[in-house]
């Protein structure tokens, strides 16, 4: 059988890219990145509030029509490659990033009426204005329908799909009420390209709706009106205008109408896959499976793992989600993370030593010196938090073992070393609840650059750290997605493993873990794990250490809003 | 009554210092330092060990010669001055700094013999070869004569005569052998002055005897050859050619040599104060007296405090020293320390932030902005472990409440408000034990230059802050001693308070606490306690952390052992 192409369009935060992938062995053909023109790098800000972060969604539409072309002029170059073989389209994209659509399915924000309401833009995954929402819906959750909380970890997050839409209702309501529907991004795009024009329409993908949307079958879709109506009256009428079913990554969302595929030079009606999130496709782009745990490391890390769908789900304390079919059909979507690992390492070094790129490999250099144990140094990876295995933003860090000789080399590896015990706490909370992990694959640049970092995270985790063999993994995983919506009769595949077999690939040379040095992190563990128990709270009764972080942070926020409510300059000393 | 004048003699780790100081007022007259010209800045130094810190006694007998002579030539400029009013003469040095003298007093390392033997110099207070045998003292002491340990806090240091002379002993058994007997620096120096010509004529100070020799008139003088004896049997033979009786500081400890006398220009026969250490010298001179505490701030601090002798000697858990007469006739002179406090400032902006001098100012005038709370964070001041009240080498630094936010500068101001929390619980552990304090006079650059750190201080003690008025304190506090020594009837004082009274001063503007600031204070303190008991091992069963640190500087230490035995370089990763 002759070559056959799958296109995989990946929306970022600042840009989106397409790629063109060979279907035999996911070998890149073409790309091509479109910076998102708006704003600061393709985000609306607010000058008065920097927790807003919303995205024009004309930046989307315009962005698939430039970078898939760009991707397919590039293809255009391989001799064998040709636009007739390309057999289907798939897209990732950030998330939750909801956006307020009319009756026929357009982004309210294309509306002269309303483009210049940031509500009516698209609410980008690292809005935080939604904070006294989710927490509202976490604490109705908890007392009114505590088992919606249990795919998602236990709380509700300002970044997701129901806060926001809410705080449009509550900071402007003339969008709520303008909104035929709300979308995901995920699922917008493939409408596009599908020429969905309604929202009742559309399919929605899985994976937004059971992570972000409270979303689960066992409760018949949506969470039900009287929840809804618990926290607004027009929060329970929305649900009539969104969705009663979603679908995994398998079934396709719909086929490429006659006008994209003459602007792109494709057979119209070939499949577009299901939408779904990065850092989703990314773990399927990765070779995720059962027994791998993907580690999408960037400033923070998404987790990702699948586990064989058995007789219920699997319940793990602290794992943020937990999704029938949300990463891949057949397996239970997995989705965990650690709030700082770049920005940890970032912080230490272009903040407190006021450092550059060239400074992070002089430390990376120095740091490789010390044996594990050396620096006597223990350190929490908590200055933003803990997503997993605590779910708690209100934590802090915490360093200890300094004394008069300790360098800035030293402690930037401790911060590392405490990364890595942050994902060993994830990969053993998952491993107690019978999701086996015996293989770590990474993706991002930091994995892919700093061979001290993997060598750390395999001594302490004790598994092989592999790197993912593209270095666009959530646009390969759209890609592949793609190839499965057009099967294997059409050149594509009828599974996902099949294609993530022909298609993904590692990087050679694993780091692999040396037992001398795993045997010390064992110990440096224990004392991470006293620390992490202890601080966290999960210690029980035996310290007050538990709640300290929190008394700290909250006497800050009352000496700071005393300082700002005084109007006074009071001499700091 | 005419004018009258009393030379101090301030004996320090790198140079020496003559004062004369008009007995009216204090003010100085004429002054002159002597720079050690021996070894690397006076300290003879052993490649092969970095604990080893000797020096050689002609550097002390040169610099008194020329630093008094300096300083008289000095006074003479001042028309009221003449030789002929110098009442007395006083001398103060670090401590414990034994040296081995002959049946003559002179000291070994004088002769050819001797002269290229580090073990013949004198040992300088901070010459840490001998921590195993003071580990070894405190254990014995522990087992067969724990009242021994009563007034010292607990713990025998490695730092003080016993070991050090035991460790001469182990390494150098001919030194050991051919000294007549050991002197304290603080002793030699006025039997120098005074032409005693035997080890057996000297009068030695109760401050060095009570505080570093484990001397107490309550069980005969020096340790009870028994106990000797358990360390070695020729400790037990030593104890004979030392002394039976120490003297406070009142009594004089000679007079003025005809040589001395005519070297110098001054009558012969006017009194030799008694000899004493630095701090406590430095504590009169600061002004000290029931009530104040005296902390003289360097790389680490020294806090002399005084108390009236009541019916029986106060136990002050985890305080250094407590011995009657040290420091003034007629009260006990209490000993405390802080190990790190500008040192711990100086490896956050030299070691870890790479600064100098300038980055120290730029990061005080940041620091001065956060309120107390506002930076969210809290330290322990222990990265060179815990001198009172925990009396812990083996404890290391804490920094709690991180944030990616978090900046190099607030980082800095919870390393100050760490070592005045440290000062704080050594005052209330004083108070808690009858001591009384409520007042509080530094010494030292840090004290002079730093109003954040000393309003820090104000705000977290609750006390007042002030300067001494003299930056000699030290040398005044020997002048005084001198002046004393004279008596009223020769133009000096009959009691310490007296001269204080007259000699001493305060800078004007004393840093004040500030209420709203030591309420937040008072919050934070809470929180240092918990780490601080929990960390140090003092909050009883209730958690596993208070083993902590040891077990990190345990590990370290195998690890590091581990690397060095093998021989083998180990990737670190």
């Amino acid at each position: 059988m002759s070559r056959t192409y799958a296109i995989g369009v990946d929306y970022g935060t600042n840009s989106v890219r397409a790629i063109v992938a060979d279907c035999a062995d996911g070998r890149i053909v073409g790309g091509r990145v479109f910076e998102y023109p708006s704003g600061e790098q393709g985000i609306l800000l607010d000058p008065r509030d920097p927790h807003l972060a919303r995205q024009n969604p004309a930046d989307y539409v315009e962005g698939l029509r430039v970078s898939v072309r760009g991707a397919l002029d590039a293809a255009d170059r391989e001799r064998e490659f040709s636009r007739e073989r390309v057999v289907g389209i798939g897209v990732d994209t950030t998330g939750s990033t909801p956006l307020p659509v009319d009756e026929r399915n357009r982004p309210l924000a294309l509306d002269a009426r309303w483009r210049h309401q940031l509500a009516a833009h698209a609410w980008l995954w690292k809005d935080h204005t939604s904070a006294p929402e989710a927490a509202a819906i976490t604490t109705t959750a908890a007392r009114h329908a505590p088992h919606l909380l249990r795919p998602i970890g236990g709380t509700y997050s300002s970044e997701w799909f129901w806060a926001k839409i809410w705080h449009c209702l509550n900071i402007a309501p003339d969008v709520f009420d303008a909104a035929a529907s709300w979308v995901e991004l995920a699922d917008f795009v493939p409408a596009v390209l599908s020429g969905i024009e309604s929202p009742r329409d559309m399919r929605r993908c899985i994976c937004a709706a059971g992570h972000k949307a409270l979303y689960a079958e066992s409760w018949g879709g949506l969470p039900p009106a009287d929840f809804l109506a618990r926290l607004h009256p027009m929060l329970a009428g929305l649900r009539e205008r969104l969705y009663d079913r979603a679908y995994p990554p398998d079934r396709p969302a719909g086929r490429l109408t006659d006008q994209w595929a003459t602007a792109f030079g494709l057979r119209p009606g070939i499949p577009v896959a299901m939408g779904g999130f990065d850092a989703h496709y990314g773990a399927v782009g990765a070779g995720v499976r059962p027994g791998t745990l993907v580690k999408i490391i960037g400033t923070s890390t998404c987790d990702c793992a699948v586990a064989p769908v058995r007789d219920r789900m699997p319940e793990v304390h602290g794992i943020c989600g937990i999704v029938d079919g949300s990463i891949m059909p057949g397996f239970y979507g997995i989705e965990a993370g650690q709030s700082a690992v770049g920005d940890l390492l970032r912080w230490w070094v272009e903040d407190v030593c006021e450092g550059d790129e060239a400074l992070h490999a002089r430390l990376t250099a120095e740091a490789a010196r010390p044996q594990p144990g050396a620096t006597g140094l223990v350190a929490l990876d908590w200055n933003n938090g803990n997503r997993t295995i605590l779910v708690d933003p209100r934590l802090t860090g915490l360093i200890i073992g300094q004394t008069l000789h300790t360098t800035r080399a030293e402690v930037y590896r401790a911060l590392i070393e405490a990364t890595a015990f942050g994902a060993r706490a994830i990969v053993e909370r998952l491993q107690e609840h019978g999701v086996p992990i015996d293989r770590v694959v990474c993706c991002g640049g930091i994995a892919e650059k700093n061979p001290l970092f993997m060598q750390i995270y395999a001594d302490v985790l004790g598994h092989p750290m592999h790197v993912a063999g593209s270095p666009q993994t959530p646009a390969l995983g759209a890609a592949i997605s793609a190839a499965v919506a057009a099967g294997a009769a059409s050149g594509g595949y009828d599974r996902f493993e099949d294609a993530q077999d022909r298609m993904t690939s590692l990087r050679p040379g694993a780091c692999v873990p040396d037992p001398a040095r795993h045997a010390v992190y064992d110990e440096l563990y224990d004392v991470y794990r006293e620390l992490h128990d202890t601080f966290g709270g999960v210690a029980g009764g035996r310290s007050d250490l538990g709640t300290v972080m929190k008394r700290l942070l909250t006497l800050r926020d009352r000496v700071v809003a005393g300082m700002a409510s005084s109007g006074a300059e009071v001499a700091g000393a």
